[in-house]
């Protein structure tokens, strides 16, 4: 493999739909505007457009995906996987990643101002979905002049993005890329979310959502995030990193946090509260509960049949929150539908965390696929 | 097999340390009492007093195991293994359970008086272990006039109870059967419990865990349920109990619960919190993080080695909160110790819960092997 290096500062842009056409129709059947998208870019769009690719972000993520801010240390989420040699090779590829729609980092969201109100919409915000996200994308995407993509990629919500513009834009994509997702959430899915959300709720200074300006709800939010990092990581790595080591084991036993792997998840939960909104936790993970492309009106292989675009589906073999069944039930909606798909198992003790941590394998997987997606592009024109 | 009969009425009973020895000295070194254990029995105790098993409950159970109270008709939490001609046949056997110490159905806990100061203990109440909760069963059963049982019994939590009298009280058990349960508390389980207990203190009605006579922390304490309950169940009996079925599918989404498994949750949560006590509930799983028979002075099997007593150990294959791997480590520790144990995995898809619903499997494992045991005794005397 040729020499990495990694992006270096990196600035968030913001694109605000022109007036005219500043409304989306949501999923719901209301209309919804203005709209602001944050997004970041890395590398170059070359001449003919044909060379972007759209990174999909998780439930807390957001569009700075690789390369520092100005005066932080702190890299993109998915900085590893992007750069110059990297899985997204920046020499080659034009990467593109956006706040999703209901997010806190830059994108409309709850905690954004309406402009009728000029108070933050709170719970007054529209319930949105993942193709309501997509939608978004999309006006991006060809805000930007781009016409198809030559890839859309995402783990876990990320992949549920990815699925959706196999949907929604089958002719606007030239390949996918799905990491640890699912085609629906599942009822345990869903009820994981679920307590997260009372957690939120119950915290009295969520006040039915319009906290803006005062306390936040912040013990509520740290108790759905600390959930969220048990689903997040496997039985095994969470007893070999943690196993039952103690803080300081000659302390009397007491309710503060006393075994390790207690401080590691109040620790998770208190710095999730100070970068993201409890309003935005609450709409996104309804958009992912109420995420199933099984229920459309025919079977999820017909509708995939209109596509063209190769896909690539990666699964952990430890994670638990989006099991390997569910990635080999995509897999297999693609293959029904005569799509070139490929489906790798990796064999990762990391749990779900594994699409943010397996870089190596990841890696290799991603460069092959993309390599291969690009040359047919590329012989095509 | 025999014809089965349930339990009747029945009434709980009350049994308060004597004057004098009214106090235990605590895993944590602490003197505590005076204690009150509540406790039921079914069947008649023998001449000899050989034929007594003591039932152990799990976290959120308590000693009403069989039968119903006057004008309820909810039977008690293991109803169904009870009674004539039923797995702890109570035309054989002498069958006691009891309340564990810290719980909030009749034994002393923290919602019980402090004599000292004549209010509730609330979090004045020491921390207890599995092993203080064996000690005050030992003192029952001795008021009993029992001097060996014929068996101990539990799941889950009740499984360590009965790990724990193997460690604590050799001499006094026939047999134990260890169900759904562990050696030692993992990083995973004690994150979970973390989580719930971390909703309890999230909840400002917990005050401090003094909160009695006033609003109690309702909120808090629904959502470690429901978060629990997740934990009960296994993916699957939760896709298939549920789905993604909505309770009314033209609603426009909401943050109400949605979805069938929200509602389910929701009622969950609901009942356990007019049940039970949110301190129980902080103290309780604090004890079961504690547990821990693998960092005694000597391997554990070395400790079960002074035992003579038979065990049979039972695991269900869909439970992912006490995995199987849990319980294979239990078997295999008696079995180096040269104990005569039996191990049986249930192909269940009831996940932890299981330990509760496979009645028949159970069913016959139990009573076959308590028919043995008992023969045994019934030969040597």
């Amino acid at each position: 493999m040729k020499t990495q290096s990694e992006i270096g500062i990196v600035e968030t842009k913001y694109f605000t739909f022109a007036e005219g056409e500043d409304k989306i129709t949501l999923s719901s059947g209301e209309k919804f505007g203005p709209i602001t998208v944050a997004y970041e870019t890395y590398g170059e769009l070359n001449e003919d457009k044909s060379n972007a690719i759209l990174i999909l972000h998780a439930l807390s993520g957001d569009a700075h995906a690789a390369g520092y801010h100005k005066g932080s240390k702190k890299p993109g989420w998915w900085h590893k996987m992007i750069g110059s040699g990297r899985a997204f090779d920046t020499d080659k590829y034009f990467v593109i990643c956006s706040n999703v729609l209901g997010g806190c980092k830059g994108t409309t969201g709850p905690i954004s101002l309406n402009p009728e109100t000029k108070e933050p919409y709170g719970l007054s915000f529209p319930i949105i979905t993942i193709r309501d996200m997509v939608k978004v994308q999309n006006r991006l995407i060809s805000h930007l002049g781009i016409k198809k993509l030559l890839c859309v990629a995402g783990g876990s919500m990320g992949g549920m993005q990815a699925l959706q513009w196999m949907v929604s834009y089958p002719n606007k994509i030239e390949s996918a890329i799905v990491i640890a997702s699912t085609l629906k959430h599942s009822a345990q899915q869903i009820a994981f979310n679920e307590v997260g959300r009372q957690a939120v709720m119950a915290d009295p200074y969520w006040k039915g959502g319009y906290y803006y300006g005062g306390h936040i709800p912040a013990k509520g939010l740290a108790v759905a995030r600390m959930l969220g990092h048990i689903t997040y990581m496997s039985e095994k790595s969470m007893e070999e990193k943690f196993g039952r080591q103690r803080k300081s084991p000659t302390t009397p036993f007491r309710f503060t946090a006393d075994f390790e792997v207690e401080n590691y998840l109040h620790y998770k939960g208190d710095r999730f509260v100070e970068r993201f909104d409890a309003n935005s936790y609450l709409y996104i993970t309804k958009a992912i509960d109420l995420f199933d492309l099984t229920s459309c009106s025919k079977p999820i292989h017909e509708i995939f049949s209109k596509l063209t675009a190769k896909v690539l589906v990666i699964a952990f073999k430890s994670d638990w929150l989006y099991p390997v069944h569910q990635s080999k039930e995509i897999a297999k909606a693609c293959k029904m539908a005569g799509l070139q798909t490929t489906f790798c198992e990796i064999d990762s003790d990391y749990g779900h965390d594994a699409f943010l941590l397996e870089i190596d394998e990841e890696s290799h997987l991603i460069s092959h696929f993309l390599e291969k997606v690009y040359k047919d592009v590329e012989n095509r024109h």
